[in-house]
């Protein structure tokens, strides 16, 4: 932590994959040590013309997208899965627990570090969509 | 970072605009660097006597309301919506997206800090309430 | 904070209470001065061969182990509640917010720091499961 300066930077993390937020809010915000990603949902990567678009209209795909828009945040603060501490989903079905966890522990199969901690809790989202994670990294 | 005593002290928040927390939680804690505020809804500055009452019944009162309370929180713990990393939108209807979004938007017009990372779900909350929001601010 | 390491190291927090969590992911995450519990349900202590058995199907047996099951991921960290700066409280019916508020207040009858700033929203959860709760606590 010695290398940071007095007044630490706030910094809006935008991966160029990804389309403008809806709404006045950052895709990530770097702050110090602390890199938080905003709720990711399973969207292509923005394409000039095109409303977000979900990869699919199936668990699998979307949670896949998802993941790797999560990572997509991290990777544009200069941070990894390795890096995070804690990751909220939101799921829409009790029923897709089983399978999405077989599909978070496909994705994280290969990490290194010891995996984040995890809250999954079912809500609702808007129409078509099934699943949004975000994620809190800490750095250093 | 480095003026920050070795054992940074756990101070609780509390802006005098606000009614007591209805059980043994803060309305904002601040340790070290971190600030972090609890959920806020859309009630009226505390008066005697009166039960907490909602700005409104409407989304636009109970937001404008829910982000003011939150600011009121940030402020009694030294901080400001400029040093907010991330903010979590407890919204209770899909349909409330977008006017929530504009009036979002409109709140954060004056902001010169990049925005916070925001999540956004939908999910129960008590009768009459169509909103809450808590944040996370890094200091220093 | 001027002990921490340059590097602060990630370190997974595994209670021995506790059940192998169901996907990749830690009960609790140690990182510099952030312990991020996981959400945690009411589920008794890990027992060989006995799958995972909440502590009983009514609030207060599921409120005061999911209470207990934070406070040993915690404990594991090497901290306690009075470091806790925030708990997400999930339940899944508004009206148990009055039973849960007078269990939470008994539960930290004896804090001798400030509460923890808390947001209490209503979702969905697995059946048979009535509260979930995840915990940040900031040390040093």
């Amino acid at each position: 932590m010695s290398d940071l300066p007095e007044t630490s930077v706030k910094t809006a993390v935008t991966p160029p994959t990804h389309n403008a937020p809806p709404a006045k809010f950052s895709h990530g915000v770097r702050k110090g040590n602390i890199l938080q990603v905003a709720g990711q949902v399973g969207n292509l990567p923005a394409q000039e013309g095109r409303p977000p678009t979900p990869a699919g209209p199936d668990l699998a795909s979307q949670v896949r997208q998802t993941l790797a828009n999560v990572q997509s945040v991290l990777a544009a603060g200069g941070a990894s899965w390795e890096d995070v501490v804690m990751a909220r989903v939101y799921l829409t079905d009790v029923a897709h627990f089983a399978e999405f966890n077989a599909l978070y522990d496909a994705y994280f199969a290969e990490l290194t570090q010891p995996p984040a901690a995890r809250t999954t809790v079912y809500v609702g989202l808007p129409p078509g969509l099934l699943v949004e994670i975000d994620a809190l990294a800490v750095l250093g």
